[in-house]
């Protein structure tokens, strides 16, 4: 569909809603608006309408086909959408198991994104500030994860890129300069 | 079929034989036993039983499209066994050609993995261990060379997170903390 | 078709054409030459023949399905080669929207390499030769900058591999090692 499809990601603490919120913000004043969604709400959204589960602790639930087709038609649902589409999301989830990728083959196939941003920042400030939101207090993960972590959402990204030809950008959203990664995040999407 | 996929890699020298042994008596001892196979064994399996080769290395000296057919075959018959099973292998393998990926795109649409695990550790530590095994005289890299190594076999792995979904673990087997190497792989597979 | 497809990158400024060109003439010398070809200027012949474009410069503007179209005929014909060829292009290539993947999975699909060469070398020593070659002042990245290209490239060399099954070979040229250089393409591609 005509449109610019973007996909946001980061990991958690790095200010992502942030930066997207400011961003949106600045697109709408200067004449260019961008839909904005979350992946995993959409796919919720998706999967309430379809009547296979009632709420948001009952999407864990899934069987792995399930969740597998509900990730292909929500992805599908978005790439129809007419206009430019902010998807957020993410590059990888760490769960118990490890690394899950947030945007395996079958998803790019029908999402077919533009453009794929990892908003990142050195792991010492995300610390900072997952310490400092309560509701975070369980995702206190070591420097070494964290940076581990934001490592494999890069090659991981650059794996969706070989898939999609998508491009990848790398916004940087440092302590202090919030203003920058908007700016940096406004000229990737204008 | 039914039950876990787990693919288990790590470089030559970093302990992964020893790992996997101590995790599978632990699983057992557990009730969650898993089969074991090594991918390069059951490849030579498949191809003498179908009158390809009379040993092993005979398998150096097939054709690209034979090797690749054989690939296909053993990973499809890994899929169809009825359980849990641990496939030991390798992300990539040092050639003199470069690194060669261990699951091409073919493997891992036939074998469709659900766990992928790298067992790592400090390259330092991977020397020492080589050094004391007058049998991997010939694997005598560079610190570089090993690090380079690892890091690119992280990023394989995100590459078949992204084609498979499945999820991607590290563990850290250390010098002296054998144990908790084991620990955590058995998490990972209980 | 019969004959080695080797892909060879490299960030602008690494000195990929001096190192081709060095080694083209030993396989030469040693009785295995290889054809020799840019990926952009062969997409170009390939657009001209069709009537798309009268200039490389229309290259850029012509829309996205049309580029598409014409990465995956220059990659097939490149792939109908009758013998070994060096294909001339970049891993990824760094733009406003970020990095632009050189291979996206149509262009593997059609071209099949057998080797795929990563030539890098330190960050500083890049600087160094970019600041002393007035044609790329553009590039003038930071150090950084770059590090985070020549890593980013790495990444997206591990989806390839994944992709085709071809191996990723990394040469180092280096500061007043050049022949060094040479003497690794030269091995990798005898």
């Amino acid at each position: 569909m005509a449109g610019t499809k973007c996909i946001i990601t980061g990991v958690p603490g790095v200010g992502k809603t942030t930066v997207i919120t400011e961003a949106l913000k600045r697109l709408e004043e200067a004449g260019r608006p961008y839909a904005y969604l979350s992946f995993g709400s959409f796919m919720f959204e998706v999967a309430a309408k379809k009547g296979l589960v009632k709420n948001r602790d009952e999407m864990r639930l899934l069987g792995k086909d399930d969740q597998r087709q509900l990730q292909q038609e929500a992805a599908g649902e978005i790439a129809r959408i007419d206009g430019d589409v902010i998807v957020d999301t993410h590059a990888s989830v760490k769960t118990p198991k490890g690394y899950l990728p947030g945007l395996p083959e079958w998803v790019l196939e029908a999402l077919r994104p533009d453009l794929f941003v990892l908003i990142e920042t050195d792991e010492d400030q995300i610390l900072g500030r997952r310490f400092g939101d309560p509701s975070r207090i369980r995702d206190l993960d070591t420097y070494g994860a964290l940076r581990s972590h934001q490592s494999f959402n890069r090659a991981i990204a650059a794996a969706y890129a070989m898939k999609t030809g998508c491009t990848v950008a790398i916004v940087t959203n440092a302590d202090h300069l919030l203003d920058r990664a908007v700016d940096q995040l406004v000229t990737l999407l204008s």
